[in-house]
């Protein structure tokens, strides 16, 4: 009930909270630099330009402090634990137990090479994450909430290792079981794989959302459960999906698509239109950025190519077998 | 009201959290890898060892698909901005807009030498964070929160830029005013100055923290404000002082202690030694780890070794003003 009133809403909040980012799509070229381990260093003059020095400044005084010297201790990060695996690479947040990020890449050819079987696969604890920052089976166990992939196990079956592997704990989020891991959101993988019918290679990146809502008071407030006795996992208000389909062409088209979808139940007639933003919305609300080096002329928007939508078969069946009932523009077969 | 509320129910929450760790102490050594931009590499067997990977796996099948071949639009990140500055060095948090942490060093002679002025600095936006993730000046106008320097402004008088420094907004994190950042918080900060008194350098890294609280219905949830509007920096639930205090040998001693306060009024009779938590504790809430290459037999105790308290001159003045009243142990000076 509270998760069903959290759906409506939380697709509101989500809608509002995009809607409001007035110069989103303004924004395409972004500096990318990287925090990497620094040792200890001895501070030399002339220091780095910094922010709140003035343009006049006078010649620099002589450094009498060393902050970085706390580097000697070792570097407090964020460690972002890079997976690569062979069916997907990952980046993990060591605060909410959650990935950042899940990247995959599916072919045709990987779809149709069926060698693993998910019923021999089980979930495990990713022990390549420092134990004290690691998303656990306990947590998840009488959670309410499902072990939910980012990366599917369907789009691994090309090997039983590649299936196994997306059965690690830091491939999964808290996710809403009915109405939304085992249906909606299921509903969208599929759609991503049917995909591969119209691009030769298609890459989804999967992660989770930690969106603020409007409260009666007026005031943004982000809230969500964590799950675990003592507290571990973060339970996300959304999830994302940044999809890259590729013409199969060097330097070529790439035509890309993003949806934001609330971790709650969501009726299988809501079309997945509804849950279209502009890739810069996903990195305002995530922190990261997904297409900073490819060339705007290459970037194609993925919904006006092709028809964005789920295919909820018993449904579309028994739309059909209304007499006269047109089917829904939602649940139309893909172009 | 509610913040006063918070303040109580907030410290209580922190206590039960870390409590509740009963693990916290045991862990001790950690392995430190860090995320670095990765270009798109052509994948080569044989494959890491990932999690899910049985270990009698057979000879890995060829892998049809490249996840990692999507760093070629841009590595997704996240980018934790490191900001070398003389006075700090820090990193950003571009989801939350705060920073992950700031260090500062102080030492005697760097707080005996005052040619800094806070009233010729002022607050500045940090446009060496990309704009889509920065925190703004206007975020915080008539946020009812103040602009809260992590490294406090008088920690800095050594030079005029290195005050300037500490008014950079990825130097600060909204912070209740009254009862906080203009008492309570203000005192610790005096401790932390006060320690050189006993130690020829002391280093400091302070930063924000959103921590579960358990709600009525027995599950824990993080909830906090998120100012701007658009809604765009978050309001932590506490803040965190990691402190350092070496005994100036080098492979010297390092006494070290750790707070948790909650963003909110706290009575100047509270003791400071009801916010000290494990290292281990703020390691886990935060996702970072301050002394992973300080070995345990340099790591000594700060508040063993020292009289951890507050020193608030006024309230102390009225207290030996009343005839035979005892000063209280947490508003005693430190040894």
């Amino acid at each position: 009930m509270i998760a069903a009133a959290g759906a409506a809403s939380g697709a509101v909040a989500a809608a509002a909270y995009f809607s409001s980012r007035k110069d989103a799509s303004t924004q395409t070229s972004i500096s990318t630099t990287t925090t990497t381990t620094v040792s200890s260093p001895s501070r030399t003059a002339p220091f780095p330009p910094v922010p709140g020095a003035p343009a006049t400044a006078t010649r620099p005084a002589p450094c009498p402090v060393d902050p970085a010297g706390l580097f000697q201790y070792g570097f407090p990060g964020p460690v972002c634990d890079l997976r690569p695996a062979s069916a997907l690479i990952s980046s993990f947040d060591r605060r909410t137990r959650n990935p950042f990020w899940v990247a995959e890449h599916i072919t045709p050819a990987s779809l149709a090479t069926k060698n693993g079987d998910r019923r021999h696969s089980s979930f495990v604890e990713d022990d390549s994450i420092p134990e004290m920052f690691r998303a656990r089976l306990n947590d998840y166990h009488r959670s309410g909430y499902d072990r939910g992939h980012q990366v599917p196990a369907a789009d691994a079956k090309w090997s039983q290792q590649a299936t196994d592997e997306t059965f690690a704990l830091s491939n999964m989020c808290p996710q809403v079981g009915d109405g939304f891991n085992r249906d909606y959101w299921a509903h969208v993988e599929d759609f991503c794989r049917r995909l591969t019918n119209s691009y030769p290679s298609v890459r989804i990146v999967t992660g989770p959302l930690y969106l603020p809502r409007r409260d009666r008071d007026g005031k943004w407030r982000v809230s969500y459960e964590v799950i675990g006795n003592p507290p571990n996992v973060a339970v996300p208000t959304h999830f994302y999906k940044v999809i890259f389909a590729e013409d199969g062409r060097t330097g070529g088209n790439v035509a890309m698509g993003a949806f934001v979808l609330p971790n709650a139940p969501i009726a299988n007639d809501k079309p997945l239109t509804d849950f279209e933003v502009p890739v810069e919305a996903v990195e305002r609300a995530s922190g990261l950025e997904f297409a900073s080096k490819l060339p705007v002329q290459r970037k194609k928007r993925l919904c006006q190519e092709i028809n964005c939508s789920i295919l909820v078969r018993e449904y579309a069946d028994r739309q059909r077998n209304l007499q006269g009932s047109p089917v829904k523009k939602g649940l139309s077969p893909p172009s």
